[in-house]
Protein backbone atom coordinates (compact mmCIF):
# COMPACT_ATOMS: atom_id res chain seq x y z
CA UNK A 1 0.00 0.00 0.00
CA UNK A 2 1.10 3.24 -0.75
CA UNK A 3 2.34 5.56 2.42
CA UNK A 4 3.73 8.90 2.74
CA UNK A 5 7.78 8.83 3.36
CA UNK A 6 9.09 11.50 5.33
CA UNK A 7 10.57 14.17 3.00
CA UNK A 8 14.04 14.09 5.01
CA UNK A 9 14.33 10.55 4.30
CA UNK A 10 13.33 10.34 0.55
CA UNK A 11 16.85 10.01 -0.75
CA UNK A 12 16.75 6.79 0.40
CA UNK A 13 14.26 5.62 -2.54
CA UNK A 14 16.78 6.33 -4.76
CA UNK A 15 20.44 6.01 -2.73
CA UNK A 16 20.95 2.47 -4.04
CA UNK A 17 20.46 3.26 -7.53
CA UNK A 18 17.50 2.18 -8.86
CA UNK A 19 16.29 2.96 -12.70
CA UNK A 20 13.69 4.98 -12.27
CA UNK A 21 10.75 5.97 -14.64
CA UNK A 22 10.23 9.44 -15.35
CA UNK A 23 6.79 11.10 -15.82
CA UNK A 24 5.26 14.51 -16.33
CA UNK A 25 1.63 15.72 -17.25
CA UNK A 26 0.75 18.99 -18.99
CA UNK A 27 -2.79 20.03 -19.81
CA UNK A 28 -3.94 16.97 -21.74
CA UNK A 29 -0.43 15.45 -22.31
CA UNK A 30 1.42 13.02 -20.23
CA UNK A 31 4.39 11.04 -21.04
CA UNK A 32 6.79 8.76 -19.00
CA UNK A 33 10.15 7.23 -19.71
CA UNK A 34 12.59 5.14 -18.65
CA UNK A 35 15.99 7.28 -16.83
CA UNK A 36 18.83 5.18 -15.72
CA UNK A 37 20.66 8.08 -14.99
CA UNK A 38 19.09 9.25 -11.41
CA UNK A 39 20.72 10.23 -8.10
CA UNK A 40 19.99 12.09 -4.89
CA UNK A 41 21.42 15.69 -4.81
CA UNK A 42 21.05 17.30 -1.36
CA UNK A 43 18.95 16.01 1.78
CA UNK A 44 17.11 19.06 2.93
CA UNK A 45 14.99 20.06 1.36
CA UNK A 46 16.07 17.21 -0.85
CA UNK A 47 16.82 17.27 -4.41
CA UNK A 48 17.32 15.24 -6.93
CA UNK A 49 19.38 15.39 -10.09
CA UNK A 50 18.30 13.31 -13.73
CA UNK A 51 19.76 13.20 -17.12
CA UNK A 52 16.58 13.73 -19.75
CA UNK A 53 17.61 13.51 -23.48
CA UNK A 54 16.83 16.44 -25.60
CA UNK A 55 14.68 13.74 -28.06
CA UNK A 56 12.33 13.21 -25.22
CA UNK A 57 8.39 14.23 -25.00
CA UNK A 58 8.50 14.03 -21.27
CA UNK A 59 11.40 16.78 -21.23
CA UNK A 60 9.26 18.43 -23.38
CA UNK A 61 6.34 18.32 -20.62
CA UNK A 62 8.28 19.05 -17.69
CA UNK A 63 9.82 22.44 -19.22
CA UNK A 64 6.40 23.44 -20.14
CA UNK A 65 4.67 22.00 -16.51
CA UNK A 66 7.70 22.76 -14.15
CA UNK A 67 6.64 19.21 -12.32
CA UNK A 68 7.63 15.25 -13.17
CA UNK A 69 7.51 12.14 -10.67
CA UNK A 70 10.53 9.72 -10.14
CA UNK A 71 8.97 6.44 -9.89
CA UNK A 72 10.69 3.36 -8.80
CA UNK A 73 9.63 0.34 -10.86
CA UNK A 74 10.14 -3.60 -10.22
CA UNK A 75 11.16 -6.67 -11.53
CA UNK A 76 7.42 -6.98 -12.68
CA UNK A 77 8.13 -3.87 -14.59
CA UNK A 78 10.93 -5.11 -16.23
CA UNK A 79 9.36 -5.64 -19.59
CA UNK A 80 7.65 -2.51 -19.14
CA UNK A 81 10.85 -0.62 -18.44
CA UNK A 82 12.44 -1.18 -21.28
CA UNK A 83 9.43 -0.65 -23.95
CA UNK A 84 8.85 2.75 -22.44
CA UNK A 85 12.50 3.70 -22.65
CA UNK A 86 12.51 2.72 -26.32
CA UNK A 87 9.54 4.30 -28.50
CA UNK A 88 8.52 8.24 -27.73
CA UNK A 89 5.82 9.46 -26.47
CA UNK A 90 5.28 12.19 -29.15
CA UNK A 91 2.79 10.68 -31.03
CA UNK A 92 0.90 8.42 -28.81
CA UNK A 93 0.02 8.08 -25.18
CA UNK A 94 2.26 5.45 -23.74
CA UNK A 95 -0.21 5.14 -20.60
CA UNK A 96 -3.32 3.34 -23.17
CA UNK A 97 -0.47 1.94 -25.38
CA UNK A 98 1.04 0.18 -22.29
CA UNK A 99 -2.31 -0.30 -20.48
CA UNK A 100 -0.38 1.57 -17.53
CA UNK A 101 -2.97 2.80 -14.32
CA UNK A 102 -1.60 6.24 -12.78
CA UNK A 103 -3.36 8.31 -10.57
CA UNK A 104 -2.28 12.45 -10.36
CA UNK A 105 0.52 12.82 -7.45
CA UNK A 106 -1.39 14.58 -4.58
CA UNK A 107 1.12 17.69 -4.79
CA UNK A 108 2.00 17.71 -8.09
CA UNK A 109 -0.46 16.23 -9.79
CA UNK A 110 2.01 14.69 -12.24
CA UNK A 111 1.06 10.75 -13.10
CA UNK A 112 2.30 7.97 -10.32
CA UNK A 113 2.75 4.99 -12.01
CA UNK A 114 0.94 2.35 -10.79
CA UNK A 115 2.91 -0.73 -9.67
CA UNK A 116 6.02 1.00 -8.66
CA UNK A 117 7.25 0.87 -5.20
CA UNK A 118 8.30 4.77 -4.78
CA UNK A 119 7.39 7.65 -5.85
CA UNK A 120 9.23 11.21 -6.07
CA UNK A 121 7.35 13.97 -6.83
CA UNK A 122 9.79 16.89 -7.94
CA UNK A 123 9.51 20.73 -9.10
CA UNK A 124 12.11 21.37 -11.79
CA UNK A 125 15.01 23.53 -10.74
CA UNK A 126 15.79 25.68 -13.66
CA UNK A 127 19.32 25.60 -14.31
CA UNK A 128 19.22 26.34 -17.78
CA UNK A 129 22.74 26.36 -18.55
CA UNK A 130 23.45 22.17 -17.30
CA UNK A 131 20.22 21.54 -18.67
CA UNK A 132 20.75 22.66 -22.37
CA UNK A 133 24.94 21.87 -22.21
CA UNK A 134 24.11 18.08 -20.27
CA UNK A 135 20.85 17.51 -20.64
CA UNK A 136 21.08 17.45 -16.60
CA UNK A 137 18.20 18.69 -14.75
CA UNK A 138 17.22 19.26 -10.89
CA UNK A 139 14.37 18.71 -8.93
CA UNK A 140 13.24 19.70 -5.49
CA UNK A 141 11.18 16.70 -4.13
CA UNK A 142 7.86 18.14 -2.73
CA UNK A 143 6.56 14.71 -2.15
CA UNK A 144 7.30 11.42 -1.84
CA UNK A 145 5.45 7.70 -1.41
CA UNK A 146 6.68 4.04 -1.05
CA UNK A 147 4.93 0.87 -1.39
CA UNK A 148 4.88 -0.60 2.30
CA UNK A 149 5.45 -4.19 1.39
CA UNK A 150 9.05 -3.28 0.62
CA UNK A 151 9.99 0.07 2.61
CA UNK A 152 8.82 0.96 5.59
CA UNK A 153 10.46 3.01 8.88
CA UNK A 154 12.83 4.13 6.30
CA UNK A 155 14.32 0.89 5.09
CA UNK A 156 14.14 -0.85 2.19
CA UNK A 157 13.12 -4.80 3.11
CA UNK A 158 12.93 -6.54 0.26
CA UNK A 159 13.98 -9.96 1.63
CA UNK A 160 10.86 -10.23 3.19
CA UNK A 161 8.60 -10.05 0.74
CA UNK A 162 7.83 -11.02 -3.07
CA UNK A 163 11.09 -10.49 -5.64
CA UNK A 164 8.89 -9.21 -8.33
CA UNK A 165 8.82 -6.11 -5.77
CA UNK A 166 12.68 -5.49 -6.11
CA UNK A 167 14.00 -2.88 -7.82
CA UNK A 168 15.51 -2.94 -11.11
CA UNK A 169 18.93 -1.19 -12.17
CA UNK A 170 19.71 -1.24 -15.99
CA UNK A 171 22.96 -2.38 -17.27
CA UNK A 172 22.86 -1.86 -21.45
CA UNK A 173 20.09 -2.75 -24.08
CA UNK A 174 17.50 -3.92 -21.65
CA UNK A 175 20.13 -6.02 -19.24
CA UNK A 176 18.69 -5.01 -15.72
CA UNK A 177 20.07 -6.47 -12.62
CA UNK A 178 18.26 -6.67 -9.55
CA UNK A 179 18.29 -5.29 -6.02
CA UNK A 180 19.26 -8.02 -3.56
CA UNK A 181 19.76 -8.83 0.07
CA UNK A 182 21.38 -6.43 3.25
CA UNK A 183 25.16 -6.54 3.28
CA UNK A 184 25.84 -8.18 6.77
CA UNK A 185 29.38 -6.87 7.92
CA UNK A 186 30.94 -6.24 11.02
CA UNK A 187 30.77 -2.28 11.64
CA UNK A 188 33.36 -0.63 13.12
CA UNK A 189 33.32 -0.51 17.11
CA UNK A 190 35.87 2.37 17.82
CA UNK A 191 33.72 4.72 15.18
CA UNK A 192 30.18 3.94 15.72
CA UNK B 1 42.76 -8.88 -12.77
CA UNK B 2 42.63 -5.04 -13.89
CA UNK B 3 41.60 -4.85 -17.80
CA UNK B 4 41.06 -2.17 -19.80
CA UNK B 5 37.33 -1.16 -20.32
CA UNK B 6 36.48 0.46 -23.55
CA UNK B 7 35.33 4.17 -23.29
CA UNK B 8 32.35 4.20 -24.88
CA UNK B 9 30.98 1.63 -22.44
CA UNK B 10 32.18 2.64 -19.22
CA UNK B 11 28.96 4.16 -18.01
CA UNK B 12 28.02 0.58 -17.51
CA UNK B 13 30.02 0.30 -14.49
CA UNK B 14 27.83 3.11 -13.08
CA UNK B 15 24.58 2.62 -14.60
CA UNK B 16 23.47 -0.01 -11.71
CA UNK B 17 23.69 2.81 -8.96
CA UNK B 18 27.24 1.30 -7.23
CA UNK B 19 27.94 3.19 -4.02
CA UNK B 20 31.54 4.27 -5.00
CA UNK B 21 34.91 5.31 -3.32
CA UNK B 22 36.19 9.29 -4.79
CA UNK B 23 39.77 9.18 -4.70
CA UNK B 24 42.09 12.12 -5.70
CA UNK B 25 45.95 13.24 -5.13
CA UNK B 26 47.17 16.74 -5.28
CA UNK B 27 51.38 16.75 -5.15
CA UNK B 28 52.10 14.30 -1.47
CA UNK B 29 48.28 14.70 -0.36
CA UNK B 30 45.79 11.91 -1.26
CA UNK B 31 42.85 10.73 -0.30
CA UNK B 32 39.92 8.62 -0.26
CA UNK B 33 36.07 9.36 0.45
CA UNK B 34 32.36 7.39 0.07
CA UNK B 35 29.80 8.67 -2.38
CA UNK B 36 26.13 6.99 -2.97
CA UNK B 37 25.43 9.78 -4.85
CA UNK B 38 26.99 9.51 -8.79
CA UNK B 39 26.05 8.33 -11.70
CA UNK B 40 26.49 8.41 -15.81
CA UNK B 41 26.05 11.59 -17.62
CA UNK B 42 26.37 11.13 -21.47
CA UNK B 43 28.19 8.57 -23.58
CA UNK B 44 30.55 10.24 -26.02
CA UNK B 45 32.38 11.46 -24.51
CA UNK B 46 31.69 9.90 -21.56
CA UNK B 47 30.91 12.07 -18.63
CA UNK B 48 29.65 11.34 -14.55
CA UNK B 49 28.06 13.40 -12.31
CA UNK B 50 29.11 12.90 -8.34
CA UNK B 51 28.24 14.98 -5.49
CA UNK B 52 31.00 15.96 -3.21
CA UNK B 53 30.12 18.03 -0.06
CA UNK B 54 31.86 21.10 0.72
CA UNK B 55 33.30 20.16 3.89
CA UNK B 56 35.19 17.13 2.77
CA UNK B 57 39.08 17.01 2.03
CA UNK B 58 38.91 15.15 -1.38
CA UNK B 59 36.90 17.66 -3.06
CA UNK B 60 40.10 20.34 -2.16
CA UNK B 61 42.38 17.98 -3.57
CA UNK B 62 40.02 18.14 -6.88
CA UNK B 63 39.54 21.52 -7.17
CA UNK B 64 44.00 21.61 -6.97
CA UNK B 65 44.51 18.96 -9.28
CA UNK B 66 41.23 18.39 -11.78
CA UNK B 67 41.14 14.55 -11.63
CA UNK B 68 39.82 12.06 -9.72
CA UNK B 69 39.06 8.44 -9.82
CA UNK B 70 35.36 7.01 -8.90
CA UNK B 71 35.96 3.35 -7.50
CA UNK B 72 33.62 0.81 -7.46
CA UNK B 73 33.70 -1.08 -4.12
CA UNK B 74 32.41 -4.79 -3.08
CA UNK B 75 30.67 -6.51 -0.06
CA UNK B 76 34.54 -7.71 0.73
CA UNK B 77 34.90 -3.61 1.26
CA UNK B 78 31.45 -2.73 3.31
CA UNK B 79 32.80 -1.85 6.14
CA UNK B 80 36.19 0.13 4.89
CA UNK B 81 33.49 1.82 2.52
CA UNK B 82 31.84 2.92 5.77
CA UNK B 83 34.63 3.32 7.24
CA UNK B 84 36.16 6.32 4.79
CA UNK B 85 32.50 7.53 4.41
CA UNK B 86 32.59 8.66 8.31
CA UNK B 87 36.15 9.82 8.88
CA UNK B 88 38.03 12.97 7.07
CA UNK B 89 41.42 12.77 5.20
CA UNK B 90 41.99 16.26 6.10
CA UNK B 91 44.46 15.21 9.25
CA UNK B 92 45.08 11.53 8.64
CA UNK B 93 45.92 9.94 5.64
CA UNK B 94 43.25 7.51 5.51
CA UNK B 95 45.37 4.52 2.74
CA UNK B 96 48.13 4.47 5.79
CA UNK B 97 45.59 4.68 8.41
CA UNK B 98 43.30 1.83 7.19
CA UNK B 99 45.79 -0.34 5.32
CA UNK B 100 44.27 0.48 2.06
CA UNK B 101 46.92 -0.21 -0.72
CA UNK B 102 46.64 1.78 -4.20
CA UNK B 103 48.24 2.51 -7.34
CA UNK B 104 48.38 5.81 -9.68
CA UNK B 105 45.73 5.63 -12.53
CA UNK B 106 47.93 5.16 -15.47
CA UNK B 107 46.20 8.59 -17.50
CA UNK B 108 45.22 10.58 -14.27
CA UNK B 109 47.80 9.60 -11.72
CA UNK B 110 44.90 9.46 -9.41
CA UNK B 111 44.76 6.83 -6.63
CA UNK B 112 43.32 3.53 -8.08
CA UNK B 113 41.88 1.76 -4.80
CA UNK B 114 42.91 -1.71 -4.76
CA UNK B 115 40.25 -4.57 -4.42
CA UNK B 116 37.71 -2.27 -5.76
CA UNK B 117 35.72 -4.18 -9.05
CA UNK B 118 35.66 -0.77 -11.51
CA UNK B 119 37.58 2.02 -11.90
CA UNK B 120 37.07 5.29 -13.83
CA UNK B 121 39.74 8.36 -14.09
CA UNK B 122 38.18 11.11 -14.47
CA UNK B 123 38.87 14.61 -15.36
CA UNK B 124 36.73 17.39 -13.97
CA UNK B 125 34.91 19.55 -15.87
CA UNK B 126 34.69 22.84 -14.12
CA UNK B 127 31.24 24.23 -13.72
CA UNK B 128 31.57 26.68 -10.55
CA UNK B 129 27.36 27.56 -10.59
CA UNK B 130 26.62 23.96 -9.86
CA UNK B 131 29.81 23.44 -7.67
CA UNK B 132 29.03 25.85 -5.62
CA UNK B 133 25.05 25.68 -5.44
CA UNK B 134 24.42 21.81 -5.25
CA UNK B 135 28.08 20.24 -4.45
CA UNK B 136 27.73 18.76 -7.90
CA UNK B 137 31.01 18.01 -9.77
CA UNK B 138 30.96 16.97 -13.27
CA UNK B 139 33.75 14.96 -14.98
CA UNK B 140 35.22 13.23 -18.43
CA UNK B 141 35.96 9.89 -17.83
CA UNK B 142 39.37 9.19 -19.41
CA UNK B 143 39.90 6.01 -18.75
CA UNK B 144 38.30 2.87 -17.28
CA UNK B 145 39.10 -0.32 -15.82
CA UNK B 146 37.55 -3.48 -14.30
CA UNK B 147 37.69 -6.68 -12.95
CA UNK B 148 37.40 -9.46 -15.29
CA UNK B 149 36.05 -11.81 -12.99
CA UNK B 150 32.92 -10.17 -12.47
CA UNK B 151 32.63 -7.45 -15.68
CA UNK B 152 33.40 -8.77 -18.89
CA UNK B 153 32.38 -8.01 -22.97
CA UNK B 154 30.68 -4.77 -21.83
CA UNK B 155 28.57 -6.69 -19.13
CA UNK B 156 28.52 -7.35 -15.50
CA UNK B 157 28.95 -11.33 -14.65
CA UNK B 158 28.27 -11.64 -10.65
CA UNK B 159 26.46 -14.92 -10.64
CA UNK B 160 29.45 -16.99 -11.74
CA UNK B 161 31.91 -15.45 -9.35
CA UNK B 162 32.27 -15.34 -5.88
CA UNK B 163 29.45 -13.16 -3.86
CA UNK B 164 32.21 -11.10 -2.14
CA UNK B 165 33.04 -9.25 -5.32
CA UNK B 166 29.29 -8.06 -5.79
CA UNK B 167 28.86 -4.48 -5.55
CA UNK B 168 27.31 -2.06 -3.00
CA UNK B 169 24.40 0.12 -2.70
CA UNK B 170 24.09 2.40 0.63
CA UNK B 171 20.57 3.50 1.91
CA UNK B 172 21.46 4.85 5.19
CA UNK B 173 23.96 5.11 8.19
CA UNK B 174 25.84 1.88 7.02
CA UNK B 175 23.21 -0.17 5.45
CA UNK B 176 24.06 -1.40 2.18
CA UNK B 177 22.37 -3.59 -0.29
CA UNK B 178 24.19 -5.96 -2.62
CA UNK B 179 23.26 -5.62 -6.48
CA UNK B 180 21.54 -9.26 -7.51
CA UNK B 181 21.17 -11.31 -9.97
CA UNK B 182 20.32 -10.95 -14.19
CA UNK B 183 16.29 -9.58 -14.30
CA UNK B 184 14.82 -12.54 -16.97
CA UNK B 185 11.81 -10.98 -18.33
CA UNK B 186 10.18 -11.44 -21.94
CA UNK B 187 11.27 -8.77 -24.07
CA UNK B 188 8.94 -7.65 -26.49
CA UNK B 189 9.02 -9.14 -29.94
CA UNK B 190 7.61 -6.48 -31.73
CA UNK B 191 10.01 -3.92 -30.78
CA UNK B 192 13.11 -5.78 -30.91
Amino acid sequence: MRQPVLLDRCTRLLNHGPTVLVSAQSQDRRNVMAAAWSMPLDFTPPKIAVVLDKSTHTRTLIEAEGTFVLNVPTIALAALTHRVGNTSGRDIDKFAEHDLASEPGPVTGAPLVAGCVAWLECRRLPEPHIEKTYDLFLGEVVAAWADDRVFRDGRWHFAGADDSLRTIHHVAGGHFLTIGDAVRYEQDDENP
